[in-house]
């Protein structure tokens, strides 16, 4: 029977979450800010809601230095649901229907032809990328989705791991053709992490598994959006930080008969960026318990965060690179037991993957069985890819890691 | 400081849940089942997150009789995000792609003619059924949209409050046409609740202000959804059962390059039907925190229905209708004070709307502020309309209701 205290969890996601935001979380189920109604079944329309929604919101501006406000250079942020993976749909239905928006301005006739020439430019460094890509493939057709580069095709072992170099990449030629520029910035599965943002037209971000880890330019970007499950909160919502510069007024929508006729789809409502814009996230019920974890855990890394730094993430950031700096100093001490499978350049902090005597699976199972034994849990890697991985989410302390450290250690010398 | 049992929730959703559920509730957000792991930061392909998703199947099979087969008679019980909302698009990009699918397995020539012909019946009886058919016209033309009845034209004051009988509606004349015939069982906004069930191919109800509340006919439908937040659980999930009959390989799904093809849209992967069926609903992250609390809330169900129950509903309905007949009796007493809204044929035991003095705004204040001094809540109509509205969802406690009825019948009196 074990306590939390006792457990050190590296689970891949959802991810641990701190304690003391899940003892306040606990009491608000019951009974919310004394209005004797229990935070899940409150409102989403009542005024401690918006009050919720809002400091949720101020909080992750203040963290990334989120520009606010109306004109073309503000973001919004948008919480929605269904992942990550809803948001490799959202980001498909709403930038073609942008771009597209955009053309039928000057452009009445042939607009087929102009049509034909559309890309949208994916960058497939690691599974989650790749999913993306396909789905767009799927929406509207793989004649419109450019692969830049595939990062499998880099290695030896035609596996993911490295973030083959700029020059190798093959953006679409005509920068106008281009409805967005994506790419994951962590993989999860394959524990490969951009070391600076690419660049790109319309540059769209999947940050689910290191948001809130470091800073990002935010204003390099069109949209960014991450599942709130790893270091944001819980499974409930996902976050888009959208440009205005792709909203209405700012920008001009195809309507959904345009779509239709050039045989591009529509997207559903709930996943409808302007829509849910226009309703502040709240279009229709939006999990408000969901939103307040993710308000808590801000301001707990804005506590931890003096008032001069700028982005009030960076005090996270250092935490989180010398968690991670720690591992692979263990793991790189052991080469003979130890392999990282990811490319030293583009290894992440967030999911460090790796293998045990080169894949050996006998070692590994006795490398997992000995970590539940001293309560280091979550370590298996992902199923399509097996190894081992640790996840260093915000939420799990330095001890945590010091812990994993010396079992890692231990290990390597009983070899 | 009010704790919960000092306040009568009547709020119309998210809705209250059982005090006891919560209380266990608060104490799994820490340690699930003595794992040392909060739920919502379990994987949601552990074996403990796997049992939760099972339990939870089970006990809706057994409260609402789901048939359980593999064959075409059975059904799925899928678990989304995305609400009540989300399942007006996924309902329309399924049923189409089945509709198309079966047609092109026959026909290969004049594919686009026969598209033409296609037809979504929908019966507009409120707020929601409305929405759901303006979503399906944005999103495959409104022209495929065919408006079986209107019932604003029913009433005098072309508002929603009535369901409009048979003889009037007009369904699409060739039943081969229709890709699905929808309504919605219980309308929140307008208090509207059909008394028993219409029927119509490929039959598709909302049921998520009174899903859990009396039997239904399962296997008359084709799908049956309902986001959780009323009677289920919390805002997290959606629950949708789904026929057999529509999914691989009894169904035959028209191919994402056909439908675009044919100007049709694809639907994102996330509220695809096959998608979610094939991964027993873990194709992406699912929030299991808000599966459990389903769960417990059908098991509080079965303990207080007899196993010689069939299907196991029934207590609950008994307690459903006695408590919103003890409602409408009074509002009955008094007619000079309360107007229900709704005709009396089509009156929902869920949410009962009306208004006070014929919609007097002083007198509507008057009994709001009363009610909140009582410790009465939630009971301001929908914005949209105005008014009153008690909602009656199933863990309002009979208690809370005769609490109610002494107040409606003290406010009349003293009119």
């Amino acid at each position: 029977m074990p306590d939390r205290s006792e457990i050190a969890y590296f689970g891949a996601g959802p991810a641990p979450l701190p304690t003391p935001v899940l003892e306040e979380a606990s009491q608000v189920l019951l009974n919310y800010n004394n209005t004797g109604i229990g935070l899940t079944e409150l409102s989403h329309r009542s005024p401690e809601a918006n009050a919720i929604l809002s400091h949720t919101q101020t909080g992750l501006r203040r963290l990334l230095d989120i520009p606010d406000s109306d004109g073309p250079d503000g973001y919004q942020i948008l919480f929605l649901q269904g992942g990550g993976s809803g948001q490799f749909s959202a980001v498909v239905y709403h930038l073609i229907s942008v771009w597209i928006g955009e053309l039928a301005k000057t452009k009445q006739q042939g607009l087929d032809a102009e049509v034909a020439k559309m890309r949208l430019d994916y960058l497939v460094t690691g599974s989650w990328s790749l999913k993306a890509s396909q789905e767009a493939a799927r929406l509207i057709g793989p004649e419109h989705v450019n692969i830049v580069t595939d990062a499998r095709k880099a290695r030896d072992d035609g596996k993911f791991g490295s973030i083959p170099s700029r020059d190798t990449w093959k953006p679409t030629p005509h920068k106008d053709d281009v409805a967005l520029t994506y790419y994951c910035d962590n993989e999860t599965v394959d524990g490969v992490e951009f070391p600076t943002a690419p660049s790109g037209p319309n540059l769209v971000a999947d940050m689910s598994s290191n948001f809130l880890s470091r800073p990002v330019d935010v204003r390099a970007h069109a949209a960014i959006f991450g599942g709130a499950q790893k270091n944001v909160g819980t499974t409930g919502i996902t976050i888009a930080i959208i440009s205005n510069r792709l909203l209405p007024p700012h920008a001009t929508l195809a309507e959904p008969q345009l779509l239709r006729k050039l045989h591009l789809p529509n997207g559903p409502i709930v996943l409808d960026y302007p829509t849910i814009s226009k309703n502040n996230s709240l279009y229709n019920t939006l999990p408000i318990f969901d939103v307040w974890i993710a308000g808590q855990v801000m301001q707990r890394l804005l506590d931890q965060s003096p008032d001069t730094n700028t982005p009030r993430i960076t005090a996270q950031q250092a935490t989180s690179n010398h968690k991670s700096t720690l591992l692979y100093g263990v793991l790189d001490t052991y080469p003979e037991t130890y392999t990282v499978v990811p490319d030293a350049s583009v290894r992440s902090r967030m999911n460090l993957c790796f293998r045990i005597r080169g894949g050996d699976s006998a070692a590994e199972q006795a490398f997992l069985k000995g970590a539940t034994q001293r309560g280091l849990l979550g370590l298996k890697g992902h199923r399509s890819v097996g190894g081992i991985r640790a996840s260093n989410y915000n939420a799990v302390p330095v001890e945590a890691v010091e812990k994993l450290a010396k079992y890692l250690t231990d290990f390597a010398r009983e070899q």
